[in-house]
């Protein structure tokens, strides 16, 4: 990569270039290439093995979605588990909610905390708030062996095309998420552009099907990881997403970017042709 | 442009690059070039003056949601006017409402409808439906004189920072669209990028705010123009567009790709920092 332009592939034949000022810190982990390189449109941004994995100017758009959709869809959530999440970006949300008491975070990267304290104060000093406790340990192990239970579960991992993160879209990791939610309990994960990788993305939609009683598909657009509304899922046992949240737990002082209880709603729906797709 | 590689840029700092098996036509009519670009992953564009004016992969979700979201909130449209539109797409959905009976098209350019009926011969054919009447002039001009009455007018137009359709976001042609309006009259243009140009585009707003009683942003996705949602303005005189359509009228044989009830109300659905950027 030339430290001033970052290219980003949505397609082998539809690409993204983005002008940069230049590199601002790169170090290899014993997991992953970290970078943070400084753009013009969209910030600093943390790249991760050559991918972006957040930006300055859109990560409220990823991080307010993956964790408000389900956090306000359940009728109580006190206890939440973080799948990955290193960059703080989705703690940083939660505590926002005065009812969630307890936030533990499984991430398998602690290079990936340091980076983002480091480059992204404003999300990683989220993760020394006194209700999150980090685990440096790989989720697919914690959550096989866990009996603590939890209400919300958010995977904010890289996407199922790299290599380490692979095992965070299989129907086994799951079910173990599924015997660690409390009844009402509910899910939410990225699962990324489901029209340019569709190949790889309508399949992780099918394991969840196979697990979850109730999944649902919501979206929103996120640029620096595509051109298309990118795809969350939000899996639950008894609750609806879908409904929309409880609008007196949205009060003024809640303060976000990007979310509000009609972009919740509007995030459901789905374009004829895509609800065609996953119906196939 | 080589053949083989489209650019266009969303910003001077944030470009997408297509790849394209090649260039089928070039012609420079009295107003714009014409381009016919074949690309990989959108398929066939046609290109204005450098600028993707539609590409076969999403210009279903551009001209459905153009024309389905004003038709299906107004009460009982029957005549229509289409400002530009000259590829036959927007007049294609159009036909689509068997309770229209006249539909009225002001393209200046005849060179771009010569193009579609030849490259884009599923959008370019409308134009011969029998409903369809096509004035080859200025539309800016025709609005100014007619005295016929719409209950919708469409402005298919192209984007406001390309000349000779500047003429086309001034509150002056806004106010002669008003005049040609009947009493439940509903009107829905095309306003663009409102991030990335947020400067040009939310002045066009500002001006449909001062001419219209009801004036609504609406969004979908249009990845060959931007890569974030593109914008649209639905103006009316009384009626509401975000109440969603008259489902009964959107019956199983109304065939689309993109649009359907729930993406008529959810494109409605602003993210809070962009109602704080329309509010300022």
């Amino acid at each position: 990569m030339s430290p001033h332009v970052f290219r980003y592939e949505v397609s082998p034949h539809l690409w993204v270039y983005l002008a940069c000022r230049g590199v601002l810190h790169t170090r290899r982990s014993k997991f992953q290439k970290i970078e943070v390189v400084d753009s013009y449109d969209l910030g600093r941004m943390l790249v991760l093995d050559g991918v972006i994995n957040l930006t300055e100017r859109d990560e409220c758009v990823y991080h307010e979605m993956l964790v408000h959709v389900p956090v306000f869809s359940h009728p109580d959530p006190s206890q939440v588990l973080i799948v990955g999440g290193g960059d703080g970006g989705t703690a940083r949300e939660l505590v926002k909610h005065a009812g969630i008491k307890d936030i533990r975070q499984v991430e398998i990267d602690a290079e990936v905390i340091a980076v983002a304290k480091e480059y992204f104060p404003s999300l990683g000093h989220a993760l020394d708030d006194p209700k999150v406790n980090v685990m440096i340990m790989d989720a697919i192990q914690y959550l096989r062996e866990t009996r603590e239970r939890f209400d919300v579960i958010l995977i904010d991992s890289t996407d199922p095309v790299i290599g380490q993160s692979a095992g965070l879209f299989t129907a086994a990791f799951y079910r173990d998420c599924l015997n660690a939610l409390t009844d009402e309990g509910i899910l939410a994960a990225q699962i990324g552009d489901i029209v340019f990788d569709r190949d790889i993305v309508v399949p992780v939609y099918r394991k969840l099907k196979e697990v979850f009683p109730i999944v649902k598909i919501f979206r929103a657009p996120i640029p620096a990881y595509t051109i298309v509304p990118f795809s969350f899922a939000c899996c639950s046992k008894t609750e609806d997403p879908e409904k929309g949240p409880d609008i007196s737990r949205f009060d003024p002082g809640f303060q976000t970017r990007y979310y509000n209880p009609e972009i919740h709603r509007a995030a459901f729906a789905l374009p004829e042709q895509l609800k065609r797709d996953l119906r196939e």
